[in-house]
């Protein structure tokens, strides 16, 4: 073919493959959300409307990706996992992580206006990936739990910080009066101060959003797709930890 | 800190860093085009619409990343070349190849009703990606020129494909009719029988679309950018080969 | 430091850690041992000495390791598998593969002359090496199954092979009675032909040779290295499989 | 084959080809020379036996691959510079490595005796390895000058240090009295205190030892290596700098 003189640029691609029987969770996250949630006014600490955003984008790529089994999302971040034995894109790495990252970002876009009907968007976003073999169903647990005590920790500091602030203080000041404090100083700060009781936050601010396939008895070819935490009135929200 | 327990997972992501001193290629596809062609009833063989968004997403990838110096668009594909000595995001594979494609994905969907107005999505798109390294200007360029001479044999192709079944025969006819000739041939056929001179036909389907930073004398802060080969009036038309 | 202009080049070392928490085995296998097994004259189709020569190095590369929990050999192959938790050089590949071979190597040439007392070296060799990863303790195992299963079949067909050419058959027709054969025509060639109860012939033929740590009672601070199948007679020989 | 069962376990062995049309260096270095030098007595700082016997090694290394152009070694470490094009093994960076490094230390071992007709291995030595890419001839000849930069400064400082120290003076008092001082200050001392001209000290310390290919005009077939630096009465000691 005519082609052939430069088909030997192609040698110049490097495999990637994941190592097999392993499990894959594909990470993404926002770039520089810490800017974009303040040029789209998201509320404080949490903006449910962007966490639905979210959850409506995990939600499709899940469900356009049968080997993805799980997912978990916090803030600007979306973890999903793949089963173990998954030869998606024979596990080559890039190929995972482009196709699922623009897919979420397609889905994020398409959407905005669902969920933020009265704002345009100022400019648009993109979103980090990465592929992570986990080898034991245990340390998948702990990454998945690594992720949700992160968010935890981050909501409670930021309820106190957002309480504080909205009551008159400076962030300076607000910063000062949560750092280096313990949960339960953060939980007696929000309840004696502002009357707010930490456990009944909604669970989606607290906890994240598990996302994950609900096995149907009677219905073979597919299996309908359930999240938890999501804040609305007809769905059950629930998270990895009893509440 | 309280994460601290589980904060061993991180030590799972593995570095991918590429190699340094060499240039960058990020070249997205899109998934399963031959469908979403379809299914968005895209014109044969080239639909200038999908060629524009392609060029204006891949335009804002370009403008958005400082150290892409150049981009190459084909068919629903995009070839992004990273500067040699580019440290962006320390030159991390995924990093690079999951903020590009879904900074592109983002734009398509984005976009999607400027140069469709009359047609709605019908389902999301996604694009795969990679980064592949290039040693020297020379291989690059021949990277670029397989890219671009994958194009001409593609659209002479398809010209004549689609020139027969418009006109009547089966595609099984007309695949026949094309298969293992010549360039000449091809461009034979085209003029003898529909009256179609190729080397006419518009430079954007013929050649492909090249972008690139055009130097500006007296404006240090930024460069501007410019689109060949997009088929439109005020623009014009080239391309790495001379026409 | 007056080295400071050209330290930049470090940076092109790349990371090529391997996963935590997987078992990884390092294989070597000797370069072109078809080729040194002639030169040195190599009994057909087992030298015990060539084995025992390999089991020694292997031993000594053992002892050198404590992370080193596993080896198993055959021919002119070794594998030793690490621990799961190994934090052996970072778990660096490169590191790991180098400083395991060239111990094997030093050892082999160093000790050659205790095995092949009237033979010297005709010329020196070398040995290939990789890591692999393996997630499970059951894909480990088939793993060395893998490698012991292949001991097995080489072994019964060499057996044959050179039973028939050392009573008189040409190399081709050697191979042409054996090609394709099942494994109880093969015993009953050896065993009615020849008069050999496969199931007699040494283990450390029929089966490698595997090098695991004793288990010592009362000796916390080094733990014993026991040789299985070494077909020495002060040694029991065992291997995974019982006999 | 009875094997197929157990080979899915070959899967887990992930590709590890370096890019090609880029330099590959392959370092070597002696595992904790600190204590074999040692435990065997070498002379100080530089033990010439011991640097003839790296030279011998790295050239049978050098002889035995054809696509190894050029060698640079000094103290216990040794780099090998494969061309540019070579598919020696695919590049594949493990066998690669462990092929050089194991055939290294077997003439290593080998030829101890040569070199230390005296002196019995007390232990046997290994070496680590890695395979760096570098992607122009500038870069390779600052990665070369780099190896050779730490020479002379390891060189200057050791020549200095052992001066003070067979003088009568303690590790701590010569150490102290070289801290921090620059190369001007180490000549003087050299000269004046101890009547040492530092440029007259050998070749093969100062600068590491060169192996490269020589051209010959009339000999098609092989091409003689020529060792530099090595201290040998015939042979011409040179180095990539002028002397
Ligand atoms: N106000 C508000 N901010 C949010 C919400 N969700 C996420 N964010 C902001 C808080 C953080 O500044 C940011 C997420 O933190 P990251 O560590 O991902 O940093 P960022 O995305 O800025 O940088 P990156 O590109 O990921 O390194 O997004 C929300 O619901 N409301
Ligand atoms: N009709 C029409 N089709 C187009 C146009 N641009 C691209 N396509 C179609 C033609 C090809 O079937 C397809 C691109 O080929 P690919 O090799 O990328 O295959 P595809 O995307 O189907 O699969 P993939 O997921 O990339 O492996 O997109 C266009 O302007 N008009
Ligand atoms: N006669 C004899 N030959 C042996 C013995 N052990 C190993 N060999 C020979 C038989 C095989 O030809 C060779 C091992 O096969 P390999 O697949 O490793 O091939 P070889 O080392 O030639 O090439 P390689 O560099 O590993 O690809 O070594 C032995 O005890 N006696
Ligand atoms: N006395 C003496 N020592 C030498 C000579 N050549 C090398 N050495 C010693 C000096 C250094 O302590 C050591 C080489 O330094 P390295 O940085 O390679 O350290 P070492 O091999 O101990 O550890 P490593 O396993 O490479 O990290 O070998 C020599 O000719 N004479
Ligand atoms: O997608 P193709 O068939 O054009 O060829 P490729 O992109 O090189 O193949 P892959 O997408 O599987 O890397
Ligand atoms: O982005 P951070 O700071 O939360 O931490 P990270 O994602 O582990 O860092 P990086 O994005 O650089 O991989
Ligand atoms: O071994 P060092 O300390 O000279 O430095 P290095 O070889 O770059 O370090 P490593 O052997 O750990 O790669
Ligand atoms: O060497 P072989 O043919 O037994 O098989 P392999 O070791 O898997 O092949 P390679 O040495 O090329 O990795
Ligand atoms: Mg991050
Ligand atoms: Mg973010
Ligand atoms: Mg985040
Ligand atoms: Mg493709
Ligand atoms: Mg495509
Ligand atoms: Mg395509
Ligand atoms: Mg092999
Ligand atoms: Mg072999
Ligand atoms: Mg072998
Ligand atoms: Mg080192
Ligand atoms: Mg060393
Ligand atoms: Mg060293």
């Amino acid at each position: 073919m005519a082609n052939s003189r430069y088909e030997y640029v192609k040698r110049f691609e490097l495999a990637d493959e994941l190592l097999p029987e392993v499990w894959i969770v594909i990470r993404i996250d926002g770039r520089g959300f810490t800017k974009f949630s303040q040029a789209h006014e998201f509320e404080k600490p949490n903006d449910v409307r962007a966490l639905c955003l979210m959850n409506a984008s995990a939600k499709a790529v899940v469900e356009d990706q049968p080997d993805c089994i799980f997912a978990y999302g916090v803030s600007d971040e979306y973890s999903f996992v793949l089963r173990k034995s998954t030869s998606l894109y024979q596990r080559r790495a890039s190929k995972l992580v482009s196709v699922f990252v623009s897919y979420f970002a397609s889905n994020f876009v398409h959407r905005w206006p669902d969920f933020f009907p009265d704002k345009n968007l100022q400019y648009l976003p993109a979103f980090d990936g990465r592929a992570v073999c986990y080898p034991t169903a245990a340390i998948l647990r702990d990454y998945l739990a690594w992720r949700q005590v992160d968010c935890h920790i981050n909501n409670q500091y930021n309820a106190c910080y957002w309480a504080l602030v909205k009551s008159g203080a400076t962030p300076a000041e607000a910063q000062a009066t949560i750092k280096g404090t313990q949960a339960d100083f953060k939980n007696e700060l929000l309840f004696k101060r502002f009357g707010i009781n930490y456990s009944t936050l909604p669970a989606i601010f607290r906890k994240g959003t598990s996302i994950y396939r609900k096995e149907v008895q009677k219905a073979p070819p597919a299996k309908k797709l359930r999240i938890s935490g999501r804040g609305e009135k007809n769905t059950t929200a629930s998270s990895p930890n009893n509440d």
